[in-house]
């Protein structure tokens, strides 16, 4: 795959956004971290869903199957209120579940606040698709990236995605010797 | 809902201790954990049932559904042996399962025991409460009471529960600012 | 049951190691560091598999149900790539899922490499026996085992297989007192 069709999925889960009664500001958190993180070219492909599962689901599926996106990272509903559904959406559109992303963002989360246990963020595989749940709050989006993106270029790879390259002054990808291409 | 109607389940899960052949030590420690951390008025409710799933099944609806429990905990049965059957109750009868409460109670227990990792605690949603397991060890009960705790009331006020208070000299609570009542 | 009788199960998982196109060093490495760490007598009984789900399940559960071996360990067949079907046999063949094996061994893994979080290595219970997944590299195999193995013995008495004992200067295995048979 051309590095020139890197397309990354952005979607705000969050009935008052998707209503226009509340501005998104997760999403744009989600794309200004990338923007400052991803040297590859790359084209966001942004969604305002409520908390509806069938909704998410199909927002999710949509930006995987028929978008093309590598990466699909999601803001909001990961709480333990009732409305909160985002990672039952991600867990339905999964062929496979990465329980360390979860662990490691509540980990990373649990410095800032003991409440980081309330958060049931996951992280999956649909197809060649690598697909992360983040918290809703803005500060605490870039903490979960910080924290995990390390190791996304690498799993990206492992499903036959595109070859991502970071600026490493913001993140620095870690990828075993065999898997690293040859500097240009 | 009135503070004065809070109700807490404490469920003791141990073949001997319902069969009266060995004294409860878990449900006594965990009520006493309770009686010095939380400040608002509270009643307990309590139970002693056999390491049999559908009895801790009916027992935890019951605690949720029929006496208003905002928080029901557990005691004992989250081992590996063929008789632990409590996460599975606990996961059978919750709509949410909340991954941090048994990712932070053994990364606490693993500071004193080794085996903290065959402990298969875990914690959940149930229509407006919250289930948590705990060990059957009274001292490890308070470790992982401890541990969790200061999440707790927020987590409650999110499934539209009684506001909790608790001395902060025993433990500290945490809300976000916006959740947080004026003190009186 | 006789301590003559200790069997573990080593299973490979790997295509190409069971093609003959690859030396399986994971299968060795295991076996070499269990040699070093148990002073019970043992035997080991190592099958190589290829990454077909179907194939994985037959062989644990004819280590488990036929060979009788009291531990089964894995190696191979943990990432996110399509071929990676460990995790899904083992607990399909599991009664019970014990998640503080993968927390753990992720956590330790991860002061190595950022990537520790993309492994999906679990560990459960069938019948009598304790299943546990590895990764596929032999470095990676010793460091978590040497995180997880304190906890191995004790859990193989709660599911009432063998006594085993440890080299304490390799590894301590931990067990609470009541649990302890006295030194020959």
């Amino acid at each position: 795959m051309s590095n020139q069709d890197v397309r990354i999925g952005i979607v705000t889960v969050s009935d008052r956004a998707s209503r226009g009664e509340y501005e998104d500001l997760g999403g744009p958190a989600i794309r200004e971290w990338l923007e400052k993180a991803l040297t590859t070219p790359w084209q966001a492909v942004a969604r305002v869903v409520p908390d509806e599962q069938d909704q998410v689901e199909a927002a999710l599926r949509a930006l995987c199957d028929e978008e093309g996106c590598c990466l699909v990272v999601t803001t909001g509903g990961t709480g333990p209120a009732p409305r909160d559904i985002t990672p039952e959406a991600t867990e339905a559109v999964c062929e496979k579940i990465l329980d360390g992303f979860g662990e490691q963002m509540r980990a990373v989360s649990l410095k800032f606040v003991p409440t980081a246990i309330l958060s049931r963020q996951i992280a999956g595989i649909r197809g060649r698709s690598l697909l992360i749940n983040l918290p809703g709050k803005p500060s605490a989006i870039a903490d979960c990236l910080d924290a995990v993106f390390p190791a996304v270029p690498y799993c990206i790879d492992l499903i036959e995605g595109p070859y991502l390259e970071t600026d490493e002054a913001v993140i620095k990808a870690f990828r075993p010797k065999h898997a690293r291409k040859p500097q240009a």
